[in-house]
């Protein structure tokens, strides 16, 4: 079986090189184990934490060598395990690799209903994307009616559910995207109106778009598409913050100049209210409830980018953190069936 | 009559040269204005957001040769306007002068009882350093009996007040000051501790004082004091931003690295919940009345430093940048009788 290890930690963002294909002997399930078979790998920037050399987060840390760490769904081979039996679909962090032998009692594994929705979804609507987004929109945002919401890196997998969640809210949804393909897609998902980050007048597009001020910005992205959204924010507007991609290879510091004083002056002179997702703020079940019976009332859509086999995998991680990747939810399907 | 003005916008911290005393004719009243003679007037850290080039602040800038606008206790010498008698005493915004001639209709006036209080208590405790003490531990902070609060500029006009509230609420209140000597007199308010940034031990010196983790922490400061805390917040923690000293000369950027990675990084990864003091956002009336009936009850002691005389108060106002000040809140005593 095929298995994608950690070459070297990267310098910044990921690149290619710092990943290596191997071949491997397909694992036998131990007493306690069961055996899986990979359908489907989550391409996540989260992942990008796990592979330095400093300990980031309190996640598990890949080393040189090793398979990397990350979320997948897959259907259960055999089982020495006893809540599991052959057939069954789970949800797990199990790794980059096309099968897995597994103690459940270690490495926590979802059973998931792959009849009433995609297997794949578990990985993103229904998963902890959409988890993230219900939180950021309903439990943090705490998005009303009428509010203008701004929400950055809204072609991406939070990005696209949360846009969907306001419109479901009544709220004006404006997005933030790289490129013009990027925004069209965006827009067809309902957003009132998608400005493109890279064009030379966004910070004036995007005043244009929110000329009333912004109740809510979700941020998922930092650097350059933050700094032109803190001026129009609202007094007491909140601020969920589910991601930071610009700072993903930046460690604790990045070059200079600094820029929380004026982060810090913003929040103070402006009231406003900036909140952490953490995982343990997921609204759990509650969300994905809601995410599966609007998804099955056709009041949100599924979005996915589909990278085709575990060898196309790092390049597609990689192509997260250029900003040219996939619109929706990035998976891997490294098997057909 | 003496006043102050602005010789020359600061660069940076603020310092004795940038402001002259001058003398001027006392003003006479015109309809509708009362004339004011000045008792007290606040030092405060915000003033220095009025002395810059740039436009940092929704409120009056003030240029060079122009009198400095601050916050004042005062007496009616004479009047001209409806509502207001001989004798009545007011805080306002009525600027570094030994007199002036105010429009209440312009500079809002908010007349106090100079018998239940000291006059000066207006600037102070019962003021709007009171009011964001209130808000940051009450409205922003929620702190709750059995928490853990950590408040930079201890021994400052918020902070003081702040840890008061915070032993009052039944919360272990951690301060963090410069100096012993400032240490041991904010020690002297009840807080449990106070830690001095001054040390060369200061991080493991606040670890220690917080074992357990943070569950609250004020923000007066920034730079490197918050670096040290950061890292001790628990998950899901508050931090009321109150004021950011640190900062003030700063504009929007300061001199590199970029700190905004790390803390956007702790946020998101501890779910923490930053929100900003912005004025509007005081609990008004309620804070002031809270705060008299606790004083009153001597449950929260006033703490000032008083300086005496206008010549004084440039010299006074530069040394809270360069942190050898004041204990409680800053006042100038314009006049004595």
């Amino acid at each position: 079986m095929k298995q994608v290890v950690l070459r070297a930690y990267p310098k910044g963002a990921p690149s290619v090189g710092d990943f290596a294909v191997e071949t491997a002997a397909i694992p036998k399930p131990a007493a306690g184990e069961v055996l899986l078979k990979t359908y489907w790998l989550s391409l996540d920037p989260l992942i990008r934490f796990s592979l330095d050399e400093r300990r980031l987060t309190g996640r598990a840390q890949v080393r040189p060598g090793e398979v990397l760490y990350g979320g997948a769904v897959s259907r259960v081979e055999a089982s020495n395990a006893e809540d599991f039996a052959i057939g069954d679909w789970v949800e797990g962090r199990t790794g980059w690799r096309e099968f897995a032998a597994i103690d459940p009692t270690a490495v926590p594994l979802r059973k998931i209903d792959a009849v009433a929705a995609p297997p794949s979804s578990a990985l993103g609507l229904l998963g902890m994307p959409g988890q993230t987004a219900h939180a950021c929109m309903i439990e943090i945002g705490r998005v009303k009616a009428g509010e203008t919401v701004v929400i950055s890196a809204a072609a991406g997998a939070v990005g696209t559910i949360a846009g969907q969640i306001g419109k479901l809210l009544g709220a004006k949804v404006v997005g933030i995207a790289g490129g013009a393909a990027k925004c069209r897609a965006v827009e067809a998902l309902g957003f009132d109106v998608c400005v493109d980050y890279k064009a030379d007048d966004y910070a004036e597009q995007l005043a244009a778009a929110c000329a009333g001020g912004i109740d809510v910005y979700v941020e998922n992205v930092g650097g350059a598409v933050t700094q032109a959204v803190l001026p129009l924010l609202k007094y007491q507007a909140r601020m969920p913050v589910c991601g930071f991609i610009a700072y993903y290879g930046l460690g604790l510091e990045g070059p200079g100049p600094d820029r929380l004083p004026g982060f810090m002056r913003t929040i103070m002179s402006r009231g406003l209210e900036v909140r952490g997702f953490g995982g343990a703020m997921v609204a759990g079940q509650k969300a994905l409830d809601d995410l599966a019976r609007w998804h099955g009332e056709g009041k949100i859509k599924l979005t996915e980018t589909v990278v085709e086999g575990l060898d196309e995998a790092p390049a597609a991680f990689a192509g997260i953190f250029s900003g040219n990747a996939n619109v929706g939810k990035l998976v891997v399907r490294v098997a057909a069936d």
